[in-house]
């Protein structure tokens, strides 16, 4: 009987998905993109003294140590990139991806433009809804995040970050595209490394920044669809071209 | 020698004022496009029985009966439209856009792709920056607001109104960018009428929002260009090609 009843809610879970899945296809009309519904994560940690101490040594041009490992100064080593939890993972910049995968399950996508799909927008602040996008070579790990910058008023931001170091960074543009109800945002820029602080690019406020009312009128029955492009900078393609 | 501290004083501005167009002018480097200079205006009121009478009477399919002149009931009269001021003038739509000149001395430019440089930025809020726009055999209202929707927060509102009907401004779609810094932000909508309230529009969020700290990558030396384009509707197109 109970086998029964978790088939009937594997089976439900899957048309659930498979009807959001062609929400987001019906939005983003272009053929061939590829929907990922990304389910939220109620955020753990905001500890600020990684993040210090990764932005310290970033800008020293130093790779940052890992707060959970302060006796290691190895500057090949990377602290665990995850957002959404303390992990005392460190590891070098090429593993990071595997680590990301295995330990935190969060899912990779192929191709140049994906769409991006966050269901439960409703869920009380922090909370996370992560992707690694894999194009042009290199892993990009796409964030959203719900946060009360200011207490009481919860806002959304976006960003993508480069799964590589900054200088490789640069070369690309990432674009994130809400649109819905004959309104449509766009936000282009440069991704930041993963060696950055994702919480310091947040309180900066440089990336895609959503008030809960606009957050509201892009949405579709609590889902988000973010459509993500993904190109070489043009300035470093004229460089190339020279 | 007070003619002269004048003369002096003018000239000064000229350069000040030739030197920011020229600034927009490289920031928005497609040809031929105008860049209007916009100095902003301390808001003096924020009353909000105009827009409550305005939304119901819109609501109901009928022209917004002025505040200050409750008595009058005529459907064919409009408020003023102007969201500075609480103006006590009230007339007809085909002179509104007269009225906002003359008596508000606001400017009107021509073009279907221009660009608003808003000066002043760090100004507290409530501020507002606005321009008309001709463009498509219609007038278009640029309103630019730095307000506090919550306490100590200011944010800045850029939105979009056209001096006509809500059925006439559904013929119709409003571009706004932002781009520096190898960074680009575009909000894309139908405008509203200037019969519906502007209030509502900005509460509601219904419009493109900047928190300070995104509004300050954008600008330059405290101004803000925001790239303007108005199109004919796409939906409407169509339907005019079938």
């Amino acid at each position: 009987m109970l086998f029964f009843t978790q088939c009937f809610g594997a089976v439900l879970d899957l048309i659930h998905l498979r009807f959001q899945h062609y929400k987001a296809k019906r939005v983003f009309s272009a053929a061939g993109q590829l929907v990922c519904v990304v389910n939220p994560t109620h955020s753990l940690k905001y500890a600020p003294t990684r993040c210090a101490a990764a932005q310290a040594s970033t800008e020293q041009g130093l790779l940052p140590p890992c707060h959970h490992h302060e006796a290691v100064h190895d500057p090949q080593l990377v602290p665990c990139t995850c957002p959404l939890f303390s992990c005392p993972w460190e590891g070098h910049l090429e593993v990071v991806v595997s680590h990301l995968r295995q330990t935190h399950r969060i899912n990779i996508l192929q191709g140049a433009e994906i769409v991006f799909l966050a269901t439960d927008m409703h869920l009380p602040a922090p909370t996370d809804w992560i992707i690694m996008h894999s194009c042009l070579g290199h892993q990009f790990l796409l964030v959203l995040r719900k946060q009360e910058k200011y207490e009481g008023h919860p806002q959304f931001f976006a960003t993508m970050m480069l799964i590589g170091t900054p200088s490789q960074a640069n070369n690309f543009t990432y674009r994130l595209e809400l649109n819905r109800n004959q309104r449509r945002l766009k936000w282009e820029a440069t991704p930041r490394s993963v060696l950055e602080c994702i919480d310091s690019v947040i309180s900066d406020g440089d990336c895609l920044v959503l008030n809960t009312s606009l957050a509201q009128l892009f949405s579709d029955n609590g889902s988000l669809a973010i459509g993500i492009a993904i190109t070489t900078s043009k300035v470093h393609s004229a460089e190339a071209e020279m």
